[in-house]
């Protein structure tokens, strides 16, 4: 094991920011003088160590404190530099060891009731657990009507019966932000356009996982992109999500100062999801870099905003250096989904279809059928992988006991007459 | 006329990004050699100076190109700094003499038709002008659903009536993006959550209004936030938008490159509205500056999203910062809204409703029916302008000759059946 990393070294492991959110003030937190701190830390380091490839860099010893289990090292507002293995350690131990979704934030068990606001639903309202207990899969996209449709999809392709005389009902729809459908074991929920829209609904369904006591939920973002180099109707499943400087982490402003999380996807989810690709698909199915634009027009270089100030040579040579850099297609959400989603040490994987490719237009010219049977591809791959998956598990065809409301005090989500 | 400012009085100006999409190799421009362009410069700035108050500074004068008019002033990749009053000046010539909305965009003219694809509009397959001449007031906010009320409360306030057997329609509603709704001069339109959705939909619409050819139109915000000392329930028109580190401008990237543009509001605009508040109105109105975040949850510094890194005590620290400086509420799309229509030179406001007092809490707590009492207060001073400027045009209780749908063809946005 070693202390120190040479710079050179230091460039290949990911920072993970380890809560700085418990001080010693903290009762629920032990802290140690300087030699005692340093002892734990050494028997804390050791206890990682087991899991191999082990590498721990500390700038400030004096600034540590230490609790209990290892996802629980607290270090002020220093950071631990620990290798890709360490950090997928780290992060499973978000989780509690049965799978259940483990918030990285104290202060919800210590609230008496948490609303969900921006979907309608709340821990003292609802049942969440009677709920959404049996969730497996949270599939998300843009457009209310896409996710209406997959949760209609799904239905039929996992054989997913509903009691005689009902029908799927948009559980947020008091919100009237995001529109959300059950289907037994599967989510569907739109996520609106952008890092800020994804990103509110993310904290909220992270929090729902956690109040149902889901184990180990497979997050899924079926959307739309463009596509650089590849014809419009391609299945692309971003390998990783970079930002507009082809960064692979998103920065956010906490409290007006910079953090970066990594905006990792799971490597053999996507494997996974790209070996149920078809021969006879009348379409190409492929894995690359995908970059998250925080803009539709300037941002992903288009021509036809009502600004622009390049030349069309200028877009032509950064789509080139994004090709160079390995990436396939542009969209506007991945970089906060795999951001949020691996912060979260949950599972997650981004499968889009192109609706165009850059390197020959902007504007998205594909009349509305061939765009509505493209958007049908990636989930028709998405519909692969949860029947296999079910399959697997002897839960196909599901008789759902789960799934209907079941609100215990309708305070504040009454719907409206 | 100076050409060189001190240091301290150069924090007085806004900087103003001159388009740099003209190179010495297009040919509309001509491109002099130093000393003409020296020449060049000089008129102009005679020209700019007619107006007053000027004060031009240049960094670098190898690196001007120069056409006619001072709209169209360019500097490569140099900025010129000038007055509020010179920029205001400039920003005027944005729009063509009568008032028409002029794109910052010469590739739009050159098109054969505009798909303005998430509004399912387009140049080519609507009569947009038809449609749309006759806008006066573009108001916008979050939900579908407060916009669509919000159509529908207008209609009762200017009284403009719809001719019989007919509804309002989601113009929009093919989209499945945004919903859009038009009550003879007025257009109401949902623009999703933060910034990223908000400026899609900015440039479509400010595309939608230069092909409509509609003159001098008034973009307002409707919208929620959070007020910083402010009870929920007070209505906040908004002075200046500023960013997450306070800066007044928006920062995006456009190909890889940082561009900053200035979050500047009609000041003139915020006091007529403010002037609109009645004594005897249960709440406060008041002015003052909103900070624009890209996140609900950490970005605001609230404690309950599904992750949170630091304390109350941080927290409140940054609050009363905010606070200090004159922050008086905190949303989402505010930066965005002032950047892109004050780069269009179109007159805007942004006027929101407080959920909640931050500095008390972060759960919004209301029951619905008070949050729906409360979102009906900036619609009320909406309706206060848009029919007091009616009267005094004599408009109001209109015949809506505008307003229908006048589809030339039907090629991609036929409704489903």
């Amino acid at each position: 094991m070693s202390l120190m990393l040479d710079e050179e070294e230091l460039d290949d492991y990911v920072p993970l920011r380890i809560n700085p959110y418990t001080r010693a003030q903290d009762s629920r937190i032990v802290s140690f003088l300087f030699i005692k701190l340093y002892i734990a830390w050494y028997i804390t380091c050791m206890l990682i160590s087991r899991n191999k490839n082990c590498l721990v860099y500390f700038s400030n010893l004096e600034n540590i404190y230490f609790s209990k289990s290892p996802a629980n090292i607290h270090l002020g507002k220093e950071l631990i530099l620990v290798t890709p293995k360490i950090n997928t350690f780290l992060m499973k131990r978000c989780q509690y060891s049965d799978g259940s979704v483990r918030l990285r934030n104290p202060n919800i068990e210590l609230m008496d009731q948490d609303i969900l606001y921006h979907l309608a639903l709340g821990s003292g309202s609802h049942d969440l657990v009677e709920m959404f207990g049996d969730v497996k899969f949270v599939c998300m996209g843009g457009t209310p009507k896409r996710m209406e449709h997959f949760a209609n999809y799904i239905m039929q392709e996992i054989g997913h019966k509903l009691p005689a005389g009902t029908t799927l009902l948009d559980i947020t729809k008091n919100s009237y932000r995001y529109s959300m459908y059950k289907v037994g074991p599967v989510l569907s929920i739109s996520h609106g356009m952008g890092i800020p829209s994804v990103s509110i609904l993310l904290h909220e369904v992270i929090k729902l996982m956690y109040h149902a006591k889901v184990k180990d939920p497979i997050f899924i973002r079926i959307g739309t992109c463009g596509g650089v180099g590849y014809e419009g109707g391609t299945v692309i499943i971003s390998e990783e999500a970079l930002d507009e400087m082809m960064k692979p982490y998103m920065e956010l402003m906490v409290l007006g100062k910079l953090v970066r999380r990594p905006a990792k996807l799971d490597r053999q989810l996507a494997r996974d999801l790209k070996g149920l690709a078809h021969r006879d698909d009348p379409y190409d199915t492929v894995i690359g870099k995908t970059m998250c634009s925080n803009d539709f027009y300037e941002g992903q270089g288009r021509l036809d905003g009502a600004f622009c100030e390049f030349t069309e040579a200028d877009k032509m040579e950064y789509l080139m250096k994004l090709q160079k850099a390995g990436v396939v297609n542009i969209e506007m959400e991945s970089l906060c989904f795999a951001a949020l989603t691996n912060h979260a040490g949950i599972q997650s994987a981004v499968v889009c279809v192109t609706l165009l490719d850059r390197l020959k237009g902007d504007q998205v010219l594909a009349p509305k059928e061939v765009l509505e049977e493209w958007q049908m591809r990636p989930q028709k791959l998405i519909a692969r992988y949860i029947t296999t998956y079910l399959q697997r598990k002897g839960r196909l065809s599901l008789e759902g006991s789960h799934g209907s409301m079941y609100v215990k005090s309708p305070r504040r989500f009454i719907s409206e007459n």
